[in-house]
């Protein structure tokens, strides 16, 4: 077999307060990471390196606009933070806040260009805090909004991948009490079509199979408990399924991730947050992946946040970062259109 | 060590055309069982003698009357079903419907009998159909309120539990859309009470540690996406503390049921059916036991349903019955106190 081409991937670092900064690093250390990926760190010079100081490494930063050498890390420099203003921790004044926000959110900027430039072929995020990001003027309720605002307004869905289970999700961040009235035929037929088209570009498979979760418990019961399945999810199925697609649904969604988790189905589309995520961090907590279906680039993130209590310890977990790195490589490897397709969008 | 004691269990044969027959008498053959149950089965004898046939099984059965004698099963007759009216797979006529759901009904009130006149020291139901009880004219939304009836109308919690995972549902079976305005400090209080009074009892924890789940997405994200946290979930939790309970919560559901499967808790309080039963059905898909806390004496039965569409065919799994088996001889022995209850109870 031949080696792998490396890949070129924008590493936006988050939060530099947060555990993104020494997530990212390390993850570049583990071997399978540097087979694979051609990382350019996205983010402010003096955060990289005092991370690097913190954990050890002997790293020497390039500019990205400096040709390539060997050994040496290119970073795309997107803002300047005045050394004591964002240390590792959870910000304690409303300036440290904003300033932390305002960093994590040029980081961002300066990485999708990257892509949508053709620079990149692909996208990594370190974990943001919205409550910085707010501080600093920016509303979005995360990662997944945000980039599908600087993609043009595309719809978007967020997918949670790991080796055993992947799910997507029609809402996500909302109340509980508003999620019936979120669930109906278009969302979810949106969301199949979404994540189908994703399985095929983005994970190399043909011909997906999809299970759709009902709302309800034992997916209604023919009605016994809520309407939802009739009026709104078992429509968006048969639907998909006149397109030609392979989906299953509305299922029980208790017994359901067991089987999918068994190999019976690429993805199972989810109605809510709690529903797709508390089986799925069961069996990935430590190495799930996020990713964004939908962008015209490859975009994964590590699956948690940016833990500001254990922040600047050593102690974060890389192995999500890894997963996620390695996710956006193939991605990218097996997508060069989309590439393509990013360079001709405007931000 | 000394051999345990064999325990005395009622097992309710279910509804007769499903697979409840057929995995009570498959359990029974399992060694961890018959070291441990000394079974009266209870329902009806022409179903019980069909199944023995199926299984090529060689059983004597004697009613439960007679002298004990060894090699014979002890069965209490509920109902004399005409031999072709309920054969395995789901019946296609009403008066068919109303026969199985008429003798499933019947065979749990003899049982539920057996255990509070003190002959049997507690209570394992093979599946019924819903539908079938409501045609025979009795509408229990399932076993767990037709057992709390039974007993006198006593507040009952239906726990799920595995070898690696608890967990108990505030609410069961009713829409997605009413369980917000069910969620009430009372009730979330309620269950946390039966929970840890459950785990003490019946499971042998001296000081159980219990998580409560959120019913939001990140339980609520400090009052960002819904309130039911800050005006139920939180006050019931405080209250359960003052009152010397180990509660934690109300926790993020997503990230929550990996802690509780390592270790960190001995059951999870869940707000309702999929939140709780997505993440254990992972877990423990085969060998899961439904529980119901709160009633005056131990009942268990298999987490799965009637599966008509296999019944009959002997490739029904045992599993989950023979945990049932073991869970409820485990809890009888281990609270006479609670059979001396039960007896004293009137149905």
């Amino acid at each position: 077999m031949s080696r792998p081409r490396l890949v070129r991937l924008a590493v936006s670092m988050g939060d530099p307060a947060g555990i993104g900064p020494e997530v990212a690093l390390a993850a570049l250390r583990a071997p399978a990471v540097r087979a694979r990926v051609a990382p350019i760190l996205v983010g402010d010079l003096g955060v990289w390196r005092a991370t690097a100081r913190r954990l050890k490494l002997r790293l020497d930063f390039d500019d990205v606009s400096a040709p390539p050498r060997v050994g040496r890390v290119a970073v795309a420099v997107s803002s300047a933070l005045p050394p004591p203003v964002c240390p590792p921790g959870l910000p304690r004044t409303r300036a440290a806040q904003r300033a932390c926000g305002a960093a994590a959110y040029a980081a961002i900027i300066a990485a999708v260009r990257l892509v949508q430039s053709g620079v990149a072929a692909g996208l990594v995020t370190a974990p943001i805090s919205k409550a910085h990001l707010v501080a600093a003027g920016h509303d979005f309720p995360g990662h997944t909004e945000l980039l599908a605002a600087l993609a043009g307004g595309v719809p978007v869905r967020m997918m949670l991948a790991g080796p055993r289970l992947r799910v997507v999700l029609v809402t996500i961040h909302c109340r509980l009490r508003d999620v019936p009235g979120l669930v109906t035929r278009e969302n979810v037929l949106e969301t199949i079509r979404i994540t189908a088209r994703g399985l095929r570009e983005r994970f190399g498979i043909a011909a997906p199979r999809l299970a759709v979760a009902g709302l309800n418990p034992h997916a209604g019961e023919q009605g016994l408990f809520g309407d939802e399945e009739a009026r709104a999810i078992t429509p968006a199925v048969r639907a998909a399924r006149r397109a030609g697609l392979r989906v299953d649904g509305p299922l029980a969604a208790d017994g359901l991730f067991a089987h999918a988790a068994d190999g019976a189905y690429d993805a199972v589309v989810c109605m809510y947050h709690d529903q797709g995520l508390g089986p799925f961090k069961l069996l990935h907590f430590a190495d799930g992946v996020n990713v964004t279906l939908g962008l015209p680039f490859a975009r994964t993130s590590p699956d948690h946040g940016t833990a500001f209590d254990i922040a600047g310890r050593g102690r974060a977990d890389p192995r999500s970062m890894i997963a996620a790195l390695l996710m956006a490589a193939d991605t990218a490897a097996r997508r060069p259109a989309l590439v393509r397709r990013a360079a001709g969008a405007v931000s």
